[in-house]
């Protein structure tokens, strides 16, 4: 899908330009962030339905985006999904509607994809 | 004026992608939040302002735009407005001045349309 | 009511700590707060709905209770503030929960002192 | 366990003093809250975790506790659980630090109540 | 550099327009931001940098990058502003990171013109 | 001076506690946020400063009360703190009062150690 791989471009190049400041303590934030993320008790599949759920609540809309492909890549039902998205509503309130929305519409994109594919 | 017409729209086809999740839960926290400013013991007009300051505060631009629209059309006075904006500054800060320019940009389209109209 | 009189006199003795760093931006920050909620066109009963329902939101605890006093001494009824809360808890989503329970516990010892006296 | 207990009762009485306010908005979110943590496709156990590190983000203490207790009672291990407080640590930064405390607290209470019992 | 003299012209026109609401809390607030900007025991640089830090972690794009700008005008060099960046990342977590991109790029071209100038 | 002592001592006892979690991932976050703080191009002094202003918008009293103490240990005077305490409250607005009168009262406890001293 093309809108993965344009994300994923847009994000390497913006984090090469954080990795230009030099700055360790950053840098080695980023590292700590991609391996929360790797198997571990909890399976890749459920840590993007708890990386998708934060980003909705905190509405951080490039991460939020991120979180559903990957959630989508390891395989998570629609069910699964909207149940997750439910709980963050609902703990995050209607604040999180515009995010939600985005949300949804990148779904529904993957969706497309997939049964073209 | 197109604005309002076009902002429900919008609104409206973004429902229907969240109604598209058929989320039980989902459904239900939109359709209270419909129901929180009907006429009570609180005017609509009074509701609308709750709703603003509220949506200024946590800097939810969207919802800011439609309960500015909905204030106009309830017949605040620009007066009763930046009273109830000058609050939110004060309470939120000036990271609600973003939010508040947009928001005093809207005002000023409805009153061009209310002066031609 | 005790817990006024208390909560009145907590806030001029912090007030009067601050004021002790002598900064002058600070110190008119404070004036323009009082200032925002006296009447306007907005009456000083509904300016206080939209300061609770501010406080509610941020879940600052110790502004929420003096709105909640200072809404009740202008004559809000109990309908009035629990409407209030309503959209303050749509929108400000179930983490406003524990300063809606004492916001509550404050209203039902204010309307039990008048009731009283 | 009597902590378990008492938050149960505590969070029993606050609840009902918010319904004595009689206002149906309110009263539902509450019921929409707790059947969003049921069964569906996503487990009570991953629900719970997804309520935990949803509460642990918005530094909600209350309702922290509670889903740990009920992460517990659901059979997560301490891997698990730490494996999704690094991501609520690392998505909802170093602000989180005092609800994590808290929040490791009342596990370690837990698992000694498990290991006598 | 011709995006510093945009962001002032916008920043300018956006003002008035609230200045036409002619409140004068909202006018008294402006002016206080303004004078806590300016020299004091604190420089202007060093109040730049917190002014920097402080709209980074609210995720405030338009004053964050209002504050890049002053803060290298006043002779902040690269380190000293990644320096603040890793301390707003560490605070603030991954959720300044869309923030801190638009930091750095901002930077960049404050460099680029610098070294052509 | 004792409050200072106590807070260390409170502090270390909780972080052992969540190094107890043995999680990666969370022991390198407290790392780095610890090496953020030491001396770069900008001093300790203006860290602490960065530091303090950073918890105060965000709320969060205990690191709050820490970078106080150090910002204190690191020779700043009563005026470059409310120069930074004045910054955040105007761009965190009203809801950090709460912290700011903590914070005070801290800064007036040390300054009375040290004229005893």
């Amino acid at each position: 899908m093309n809108e993965l791989f344009d994300l994923k471009k847009h994000r390497e190049e913006m984090n090469k330009k954080i990795f230009y400041l030099q700055n360790k303590q950053i840098n080695r934030l980023f590292a700590l962030d991609t391996r929360a993320y790797l198997d571990g008790e909890l399976s890749k599949k459920i840590k993007e339905l708890l990386g998708l759920i934060s980003s909705l609540i905190l509405r951080y809309d490039d991460c939020d985006k991120y979180h559903m492909i990957r959630a989508v890549q390891e395989g998570c039902t629609d069910c699964e999904i909207s149940e997750t998205l439910a709980i963050g509503l609902i703990v995050g309130s209607t604040i999180t509607v515009p995010a939600l929305r985005k949300t949804e519409d990148i779904l529904s994109k993957l969706r497309e994809t997939q049964s073209k594919g």
